[in-house]
């Protein structure tokens, strides 16, 4: 059908300059399910493993520049944040969002901020208020919150008192922001509950961030919906709210699956960033969002699944660079949904490997990220070191 | 585990009194799948013969006392809304919720409110503002929307353009709203639009709502939900927001499949009326919820489907009351979920028919609403009446 | 990463001259959702106009030789069979499969092959049997089945009677096909049967074929399976068992959507044709399996959703045809997960659109069949021809 | 309606003692999700605390005498199986199914008996073989065959390669089997594996199973199903295939929760169990099936959950014996779907409770089991003994 709009590369390589995605530090770490971990070799034990791993991601992408780092698991009592902010400077990476956990303490059995304990509910409110130190010690903005709270079993809990619990929690910790510090709240349908869930879908996020404040946004994980649900759709809606705040990537068939990006439901992919895409056209420039990646599972190789990412969601994003809005406008002008969806179509199916490998020799980069690393070396050298030290099995689900 | 407190058969009594349940037209008529509708004898054809049928679950059940009618189906060019009511009265009962119809006329093949062509937005709001007249004229306090609007393709139209004509048009009929009327606002996921649909989930019909002003509620309908999704939970969510304002009661299996109440997860159920009585235990008052029965298919004859959904409602209605609150809270105060859920579960599992066989003789009802009308006759002789003058087939699918 | 090894055009020229698509007569009809239809002027009104208008699919994507014909809606009493197909084929084009329609009958609303009542058990058989006939006057030799059968509600009917039920009648339809007819059961989860359909999965389908005899295979209709449901498992899993007959091809996002392929999904496309491929490679021939086209929404233009389907068809095939599956076998000897997935998207990635557009060329076909369907000015005659008679509205839900 | 025909407390009581339910070694363990696990003091760390617990189960219900060991975890090297069966014959109790385990072990990362390795092949075959030898040694009838198997990548491995290799590895283990013990294999739809598990469904382990041998049956786990699965219609069907072997007893409400049974959904739980009933009664014996929980959650005291589970499914199973067969036969054959609705929530809806306490009384064990056990005081007893050693923290998700 149509022809893609003679591709304007420099203006593609502008917006590609400014599509900055984070890592997170766990994505590098040995992860599992319940039924275990299958252990790497070459996955980092230490943030200073994580951190340069990290490193490399962005070595060879050039468009990871921050990580996402996990307060219990990254800052063991004793870390000097500074100290850290400054060994990842030296890598070329800075710490990005603050990723507090309150879910895994055995106190937090029966939840954090919805604890029926006040306690408890203090405990948790307090370790944010010290991931939010930390964020200001490294220089990060963003606050990255997600509660595993909810319950398991009907009558467990009362799911209005929880509410009001939260309400609390999060307007305190809203209370204590600086001033250019967002906090992001993520949703989720279950997992780790199973019951009910107390921040469990778009609306509920973003009901507790217009209770908690103006610089609390919504954080859609890709993963994190029901069978079916339109994520597109919520994506323009937050949009047009001004309640996105940021995402997390990855991809899913079926739970929370933690996969890489893109690797089921490509198309999908592409309308989400087509929905930013077609409001930054419209309004004229880029929407505050922060891109994160949030993907751990346990089969693919740490680094690569991020490199692997990582282009993916380049090139998705090229895509919709691609879409022929003014062609576009015309068709649903008259209602010709068979070329409204053409165009969109046309874009996609427009092959931009060799766009990205151009706009990316531009920048000194190497044309394929993941072959190039594959190539480097890196992987086998830090099994060698890292794998020595490990234990030889994961954790036991019984 | 815990006995169920001694019911105070007088408080249950009272409450059940305040149960009132409304029925809808449609579900006196002949309806269907895409595949074809099954046409039944009894059937009702026009708006008397549903008053009439409406009448009787009524008389045998004694608490749908008003049925929502649908303004293309039941008031034709030349109704007189004030004698309909009349009518109605005559019958023992009232005219209920006033349900536009802004999906059926072919001008709404691409959307009614959020349609691109303003002159169909124009018709459709001025469906809706005719609508509430015709509320007005009847002694109507609720206008009750649902939108088929949607797309059935990726690119097919703008999801934020039309989200923003919605805006505009719901603002427009809540300005028209007497003082005392509440519009509803209903959501679905998807059927009949199969891409997106404007008003997807409970956060959107939510957000439209506060922006269209203080009158408009959400509507919630049983079946309109991704599977999954925890009901009760939204419910409520919607309750301490204080925008619940009434249901479409209907059971599902799979899509919006429009089953009679409980037939499929008759717990689910329980949860969600459970989820009502604790709000209304601890605020100390009835909350303002319009309680509406909206299923429709086609194999169960109609009367009887629609006694079997109210006395299922009434009885879940009073397994909730039975719910031991105090020892609810205790259990709950040490974490002690086994107890809580054994609560919920005595309620539940209480065998309520006798609590409401004497429950209605007290009232000079028949103890069995469904025996006593499946006794009375009536479907025979109607069958006859109506039966004579029908088509012999239904629709065809292609 | 890898880079897809020289395509081998005449090789896949070859591949796509024997992959033949048929489409259904119903498909060109105006058909809709149990809320109405919104009629079409240009859609076709009688099995003519159906044969014309899947002539012209044919004429311009030249893969679409057969048409799939409904006998209720396209052999009303006193239709000549072989004049049909006499017709069918000064059209150049010719009768495919049979599909009776044991569902719109009043008689059926407890089922055909599963009810109760004998007689219509009887009646559903023998106009099967009757389909069969028309079969072979029209030289088709795919008799494929659909059955609505199912229960709406728990306790309504013996699941394991109807389950013997429906081996007797399916056997005794088995032992009338002609030898070279080939019978294919297609299985659903729901809709119209909301609480159980008597062939619910491939699963059941593969059991009743197996229990009929071996002319009988499964039908995997692409939207007919329970959201999360890995479809190429299950073709992959058929094709092992040598239980594949053929595919009913549309998408969906939330239930039996049938919208066009690949329109929602076409990467899980691409998966499904892969597994084809895959099996095709390995064993050295094709496999014997019918490709139909099972689309029927209402909103696009009849003609133009066909094509587009077939065009969608054409390119995921291609697509599978670039797999270097040599490159592939050796990434899994190493377990190289990445690599192997890279394999796929490489293939996938590819942009088919000019390999596609240079095969229509050598074989006189227009390269973009879409926009020469659209330019051609048929739509335009034939809603001017059809459309004068029409009806001014759809049917009414209630 | 109808009213339950008088009970026939003496068959119901009959019945009742013939319905015996395994316990899991593995459900009286700490176990978690892969957030961590949360630690009950009262958890048992070893077999022969696990032993202990499942005779304290038994003990009060009465109906528990066996429980499933899990090889991997139960016996580690050096345990004698003829000691431990004795151990658990001195506490009343006896081994049940025997569950090998070929998912933990690192080298299971790609597969146990799908894994490309022949040597892996080998290794998993040969633990399966070392298990049929602990169930020969301690008088086990029963092998359950649970399967991690699959990938989580398109393209990552060959679905028909792998669906081959389990034909050949579960002939092995059939091959082995002593002529009086089954093998039941057991489906899943996904996790731990996240593109394609490889015995997905319920026909593609049925498939399985007839391929392996006679001794070969499928064995159902109600958690483990996509989202609106009809359980029910599955066991009836294999229930008329002659090939369902038994339960995994759970419950669900989005993915493999493995909550306690009849939590979420109890009718659900009925109508299944009445598809058993209701054949049991038309053939005029007990179907072979074996009944045994798999739950495994971890905020639930472990002896409580499992005491809640196995009363209910004694009050469901209860529920299904008052079934009145003859009446639901006469509804049926005249379409009175109401009616025969009724007939089945007549049933339901009874409370049994009392039933089931006087059958427990007259077998000389506590009327309410689960409110005897929480009095007794064991399990302050144990947590005591058990906690002090306990790790004071669960295991780390990254």
């Amino acid at each position: 059908m149509s022809i893609p709009q003679r591709v304007d590369e420099q203006a593609l390589g502008l917006r590609l300059d400014r599509f900055q995605i984070e890592t997170p530090s766990w994505g590098y770490a040995d992860t599992g399910t319940r039924f275990g971990k299958f252990l790497q070799d070459a996955a980092a034990r230490t943030i200073d493993e994580k951190l340069a791993d990290a490193a490399e991601v962005h070595r060879y992408t050039g468009c990871c520049p921050t990580v996402a780092v996990h307060v219990l698991w990254d800052f063991p009592p004793g870390t000097e944040p500074e100290a850290l902010a400054a060994r990842a400077a030296q890598l070329g990476i800075r710490i990005g969002s603050i990723n507090p956990n309150v879910f895994q303490d055995q106190c937090y059995k029966f939840g954090s901020l919805a604890n029926r304990d006040p306690e408890i509910r203090r405990r948790a409110v307090q370790h944010i208020l010290d991931s939010i130190e930390i964020g200001r010690a490294v220089g990060s903005r963003l606050l990255s919150l997600w509660f595993a709270d909810g319950t398991n079993y009907p009558g467990q809990a009362s799911i209005r008192q929880r509410k009001q619990w939260f309400h609390e929690g999060l307007r305190a910790v809203h209370d204590a922001l600086p001033g250019d510090m967002r906090m992001l709240i993520e949703y989720k349908p279950f997992e780790p509950a199973f019951y009910h869930t107390d921040i469990a879908d778009w609306g509920m996020a973003c009901a507790f961030a217009r209770h908690a404040g103006p610089q609390a946004k919504v954080l859609v994980d890709t993963g994190h919906h029901l069978p079916g649900c339109n994520i597109e759709h919520i994506v323009a809606f937050l949009i047009d709210e001004d309640m996105l705040g940021g995402f997390h990537f990855n991809d899913r068939k079926y739970a929370d699956d933690d996969l890489t990006m893109g690797s089921i439901d490509p198309y999908q992919l592409f309308r989400i960033l087509y929905e930013i895409t077609a409001a930054e056209v419209q309004l004229g420039h880029d929407l505050d969002i922060a891109y994160m990646v949030d993907q751990s599972h346990n089969l693919k190789p740490k680094i690569e699944a991020m490199i692997q990412t990582v282009m993916t969601a380049q090139e998705h994003l090229a895509k919709t660079l691609l879409v022929d809005h003014a062609a576009l406008a015309r068709a649903r002008a008259c209602d010709d949904l068979v070329q409204a969806e053409q165009i969109l179509k046309d874009a996609y199916q427009t092959d931009v490997r060799p766009l990205l490998a151009d706009y990316r020799r531009a920048r000194k980069l190497p044309a394929d990220p993941l072959q190039a690393f594959r190539e480097s070396g890196y992987a086998a050298r830090v099994a060698r070191e890292r794998g020595a030290g490990k234990p030889r099995d994961g954790s036991s689900y019984a």
